[in-house]
């Protein structure tokens, strides 16, 4: 926490250096383990996205803004969006690094960045994540600009600074989606919180899709728009709408009626190559 | 590899060091994630169940026995039981390590122990397991006391230098279980090897259970026979037979036939206290 007065102006940026300690850049590194990769050898997505939910959890902790510090205020973040585009997917045994930053604060909103490096630091892809910050109690967003005298304004790290080349995140439009699947959701879906674990919907989604896709070609981009929890005992139905041959957008709503009906949970876009 | 001619006599013990370089015992850290946790908080089983299973690889690869330097002999370890005992869970945010090391050589197969230690040494639990070393191309063991010249033998901790205060590997008597779920297996099920993840089976056998067992009692034991493999599009059917109001044994076959005849993939006995 700081009481520096210059913080309440929103465009401002502090003279904090890019990396190192106190500076605004992390770096989480990550090792590819056996169990962690596909039958290509290629690492699943789901691992990739929980190392990059544990660089940001890192990023925020190491500045104060650590679930830990915020659940003592009754505050957590939520996870909004996540999109992740890669020109190559780490391999089984390969040690590589995520370089987490703030791009932005937008009062009730977060950008945040990652470049996703091998050891010789090139890219195996970008991705980019919207967070909000939530009131435990009331479930609703607090404004991240008068929050701590708006220090988290003091690590943003401006695009003309650093660049995450990929494109933000998309909109969806479902017309006519169809139904693939329902499944149960069981003990090992659901995490600390009582929800449904933010990953196993990545997992859940990825495995509507034969093997041949994986074997033939690769993800290239995923995007997940998370809209609302769901908990253990919700059914998950997982709705399809093919937009050309290479991509595909899915919708997942629960407790979905006979007439079709149910609360949409996520939706996301699954892009091959 | 060695050529030490001493080494054919079965009961050989090697003058290795404990622990060290070079030692026959090895340390593996871990560190419990917050999306590694349950909703009580507790590491889920599978994700030490993995870290166990990484823990065993790195010691046969430092030794001349791990999965690449077989796999240029077209040979591989294959683990056939699995029986974890545990005081205590490790919660999240905690530090610890498992200590392995191999306890027995039996020509075709080795028992090979573990110990779930605190960042003070004090233990969590203890696990038991069983590999076998098969050639890939006929699926049949190897003896593992003329390979290599029986190097894996300087290697082995005999049980009074090194203890492992749990019970063996248990017996399944499957009367009359009963059929409580079939699931499909998908693309986040498979390893690398086209075979549905060893782990994984854990994750679908504790999600057999209501969250009030977890939640009510914590899991003591966890022993797990597998019988063969399966693949992805195999059918997994879950019986599920009452030994006590605290344990249950479970057997998981694979393409189950309107018969109700299907090959056994896997048994597990499951204890809650």
């Amino acid at each position: 926490m700081t009481t520096d007065s210059n913080t309440d102006n929103n465009t401002h940026i502090s003279p904090l250096p890019l990396e190192g300690d106190g500076g605004r850049l992390d770096s989480y590194p990550f090792y590819v383990e056996p169990f962690h990769v596909d039958f290509m050898g290629r690492m699943f997505l789901g691992i990739l996205g929980n190392h990059l939910l544990n660089a940001a959890g890192n990023h925020s902790q190491r500045r104060g803004w650590g679930i830990t510090a915020l659940n003592e205020n009754h505050q957590t973040w939520v996870l909004s969006r996540l999109s992740i585009e890669l020109e190559d997917m780490p391999r089984q045994h390969e040690h590589g690094s995520i370089e987490t930053w703030v791009e932005s604060v937008i009062k009730l909103f977060t950008n945040r960045n990652f470049a996703i490096l091998r050891e010789d630091g090139t890219p195996y892809g970008y991705a980019r994540s919207i967070w909000a910050m939530i009131d435990l109690e009331t479930r609703k967003p607090c404004d991240l600009l008068t929050l701590y005298d708006g220090d988290i304004v003091r690590y943003v790290v401006q695009e003309e600074e650093k660049q995450c080349p990929i494109a933000g995140h998309g909109r969806f439009k479902f017309r006519e989606p169809q139904l693939v699947r329902t499944i149960g959701t069981y003990y090992s879906d659901v995490d600390i919180n009582g929800h449904i674990n933010s990953i196993k919907y990545i997992e859940h989604i990825l495995d509507l899709f034969p093997m041949e896709r994986f074997r033939n070609q690769r993800l290239q981009r995923f995007e997940i728009a998370y809209k609302t929890e769901s908990y253990l005992g919700d059914q998950l139905s997982f709705y399809v709408q093919e937009v050309d041959e290479n991509e595909t957008d899915v919708e997942v709503r629960k407790n979905v009626t006979e007439d079709g009906n149910g609360e949409v949970v996520c939706q996301a876009k699954v892009r091959f190559r």
